[in-house]
């Protein structure tokens, strides 16, 4: 038996169409290493860069809460979780630091600041942001890919997770 | 005395309006090489991958004859100018064959096959496209940036030429 997820599925873990269109194509998936293998392959050959930015369009800022930026109501609820030690490590005028350098970093790339925010406190962010700021936007634009397949992947676990756990109650 | 250009002049070289932008605030340029020194500058850091995307959208495909997709009537004739060599080597069949595959590099890569055309025959043309078919979508959109620059190059000599060619016929 394998795992067959559909296409909603796939946009709350990465929000590029052609990403979500692929890996139903790809699938079903025998075990998780079998389908993210398949998504690694999927986001960085296939995917072209217009599919990064769709997908990059899809996060909020860090620092803010996910709204209309996400494109699913589960992917919103991800999104507050993977931000909850940043959350819970921010002060205001943390906040508005990381909201000021947040702006800055969207005026010289053009896409929001991405990063695998899971465990990382503001401070740990605003440093990583500082650091990247200073990138070419070429290079910038494929570490943000790579933070994008960060998050993609736990988001996959859990999708994976939450059906094998409904599988094994259903078999108990 | 230094060379300075408006933005539509800028837009004929490099169809980016960031690019055309910057390179305004840039100027005026003593020489050749203090104006191509820049617009290398503003076109691999500070041109965002939007504007990439939006540069690219301005070439005509290959083997096509320029029309919509050039921003202003000189960068159309100037299009012209640099694929003469593949034009008079073009047959019905290479022409063809050039039209299929720029239809499907455009279907892997979400932006037009850019080469810098000026003195490559059709076939040399054919051969790079099906090479460069092979890479991973980020790879070839740095590519196909670097090799925009080569095109914006000769345009900006030109232009650059124009002007100083210009002055001393009024100077003599």
């Amino acid at each position: 038996m394998g795992s067959a997820f559909d296409e909603k599925d796939y946009l709350a873990c990465c929000g590029s169409t052609k990403f979500a269109k692929e890996m139903v194509s790809a699938g079903p998936f025998s075990s998780y290493d079998h389908l993210v293998n398949a998504a690694r392959d999927i986001w960085f050959n296939k995917v072209d860069v217009n599919g990064w930015l769709e997908a990059f369009a899809g996060h909020p800022q860090i620092g803010q809460s996910p709204s209309s930026s996400n494109k699913t109501p589960i992917s919103a609820q991800w999104s507050k979780g993977e931000q909850s030690t940043a959350l819970a490590t921010a002060t205001d005028s943390s906040l508005q630091e990381l909201s000021d350098w947040n702006t800055q970093y969207w005026q010289k790339f053009g896409f929001v600041f991405l990063i695998c925010a899971s465990g990382r406190t503001t401070s740990e962010i605003l440093a990583e942001l500082k650091k990247r700021y200073l990138n070419r936007p070429i290079i910038e634009f494929e570490i943000a890919a790579k933070e994008q397949m960060k998050v993609t992947e736990l988001r996959l676990f859990k999708l994976f997770s939450n059906v094998t756990t409904a599988a094994s109650a259903n078999n108990a």
